[in-house]
């Protein structure tokens, strides 16, 4: 059997209005890249029938696995129940088994059955019920010949659970997974510099190779391949892996799924240190960032938000003429924000980072987009002075991101 | 003329694998919808010939407007340009003009023009251009018949300034438009509630009511209706607006395209009040939340992440017997936490956020979700106890929303 052939249609007006950002796909897309396998097609389509029917032949002619997300729920507008019965030339009945199944899970949290719940019950005849863990509304299946549709809740939280427990077991069960990729992920240079340094491609050929930037990330870069041979294909990536880590070796500081402060935290863990954090235009966004790793607790002590002048001056016990001579955005403010936070919690190592985010507050001589990050411990401390050109949000997710390049360096050039 | 008809796709192997979440299709969309347009139909297309050649067609049969991002830059992976000229058979040529553009630009930055971005002076003889003013890739526009085709590059920022500047006026030039929606922003209750306050919906037919369920913005209420009228869709819209607004006023933070942490910062600038944060396990994020915000400066002054117990006390000066008795996690901390976050930073009103993220550190009386989160200020201060079920980063975003919807109830009620 040939590459799986999947496609994704995901159903809601909150989408198309640009509302809601769509993560349900993206979810699905990444679940399935990392079992093997293709998102082939993607697409989506708002509360219509006629729509949501015409993506549905189109798939059906073309692909495997179909795969819906969105209008399963018990309103007017969920869509979904009905335009699939109606492809299969099925009827809907009352299936009693989903009916007791609701009536049980309401008695259990000790609440009625409102009555609008009792639609769920109202299955396509043919279909097979997906059990939701975590919501009212039933998943549907079709098998047909060597086709199936799977057709699963908007709701995040249930799609997910649906489609690890019940729907990924059995695509992965299906055909070959002939489709590998792997990923290097980079921080502290820029994506022509990389593709310098990496040079002439033909030493990883046949392996795709492809450069990810993101503010929030770095660079990633992504090499894959498709064959049949699963062997071939993972020797050809384990070759190609190896002949680009060594040429950019410097700056990788993962390999797929892992973030630079789980990376970060790992180290800080090995080594028994413990770090605080001083922040001006990031606003705690960099302690976010931290604390969103679980455990981070045993390295994380605390962080210093501190958004005025005042702030600085009392929180940290900055000397103020520090701030009155150089500004609170200077190299000499951003190491006294550091050195302090570190003597200030007792830690080991300390960051701290003092910008013009934007998009007033800008001069001349210190424009938005000026921002100074800082690093000290025990060998002594470092400042390093950045100039971005995005907007608010731009500059305070790269300057947040910096901190956690800049603490990172330090750490591994020790 | 009837609606517009607009389809969108996006291209791009990073997409389909998951690595990159579209939000450049839910930008345009938003874009669209505010200014009473549609988008219609949304598809993902990989890097691949024959997928996009596809998509075009069945696009070209029944679309006016075919937008197009991604895929437009220079190296071997970007088909649009290739792909879209041989749809319409057209011919790639060197465009003089656009090579002639290219070098003043490189030129300006002070740079040789490198040989790779030659190739994007290579465009379709009968398209337009469309000048990138934040990149090198032009744009590509074609007009045939009443139909309009646009393909924009991929990258964010290059991608909005086309779209602003030379798409949207001439989209919205044509035809009428017909399509209207109004958003309503509400904190502190949940959709069944709301829909229960709201009744009966005869009341504001034909107008269209969706409930937009959101951990990070609460429930937002969108009504919305399509007519030739412009007039009439605007006077129902404002009637169902009323009506429902009356039913559920004091749940109303906004309408449409205010965060509540605008909403926030906007009560205490014209109030002439100071705000602190003293934040545990959200770890920044309200703070980040609020100087996300341009000009939060004026009245948020600093933020205490307290992480260890021991930065609890010293930050804080908390009395570590309360700690002792109560532990970190508790209603008793969490309102020393808001009283000292206030006296210290010596501020008008001061919130607090202490609870267990999970996925590890729950006991049976202290299970993984609980959160205490308190508000003080010149009135006293209150505490309020939530119980999340979520996973770690949900359990984090719900507090920190938690804590802007208390913030903004006590300000409320003041």
């Amino acid at each position: 059997m040939a590459e799986l052939k999947i496609e994704l249609i995901s159903i809601g007006d909150e989408i198309l209005i640009g509302h809601t950002l769509d993560t349900n796909s993206n979810w699905i897309a990444n679940k399935l890249a990392s079992n093997g396998l293709r998102l082939r097609w993607l697409s989506v389509i708002g509360d219509n029938d006629s729509d949501l029917k015409h993506q549905l032949k189109r798939a059906w002619n073309r692909a495997d696995i179909i795969l819906l997300t969105g209008g399963l729920g018990p309103t007017h507008d969920d869509i979904t129940r009905p335009v699939i019965a109606k492809f299969f030339e099925d009827e809907i009945v009352t299936k009693p088994e989903i009916l007791a199944d609701l009536r049980e899970r309401f008695a259990k949290r000790g609440l009625e059955m409102p009555a609008n719940a009792e639609i769920m019950a109202e299955f396509p005849k043919r279909a097979k019920a997906i059990r939701n863990n975590h919501g009212a509304a039933p998943g549907i299946q079709y098998n047909i010949g060597e086709q199936k549709l799977f057709a699963m809740p908007g709701v995040p939280r249930e799609m997910k659970g649906m489609f690890d427990d019940f729907i990924l077991p059995i695509i992965t069960s299906l055909g070959d997974s002939t489709y590998k990729l792997k990923l290097i992920q980079t921080a502290g240079t820029g994506e022509s510099h990389l593709e310098e340094l990496i040079g002439s491609l033909s030493g990883i050929e046949p392996v795709q190779l492809a450069f990810l930037p993101s503010i929030d990330h770095g660079v990633t870069l992504r090499i894959s391949m498709a064959a049949n041979d699963i062997d071939l294909v993972e020797e050809k990536l384990d070759n190609a892996l190896k002949y680009i880590s060594q040429r950019i070796d410097r700056y990788i500081y993962a390999f797929g799924g892992i973030s630079l402060e789980e990376t970060l935290i790992g180290i800080l863990r090995q080594r028994g240190m413990r770090l605080a954090l001083a922040e001006s235009c990031t606003g705690g966004l960099v302690a976010d960032r931290i604390v969103s790793v679980p455990g981070s607790s045993d390295v994380f002590d605390r962080g210093f938000v501190t958004y005025s002048n005042e702030s600085k001056i009392v929180m940290l016990g900055i000397n103020p003429e520090i701030i009155e001579k150089h500004g609170a955005v200077s190299s000499e403010t951003a190491l006294a924000m550091a050195e302090s936070a570190k003597d200030h919690a007792g830690v080991d190592i300390a960051a701290s980072v003092t910008g013009i985010a934007g998009p007033t507050g800008g001069s001349p001589e210190k424009p938005v987009g000026l921002v100074y990050i800082a690093v000290a411990d025990k060998n002594g401390s470092d400042v390093k002075r950045f100039r971005f050109t995005g907007d608010r949000q731009d500059n305070r997710s790269r300057s947040a991101f910096s901190v956690l390049v800049k603490l990172w360096q330090r750490l591994k050039s020790e």
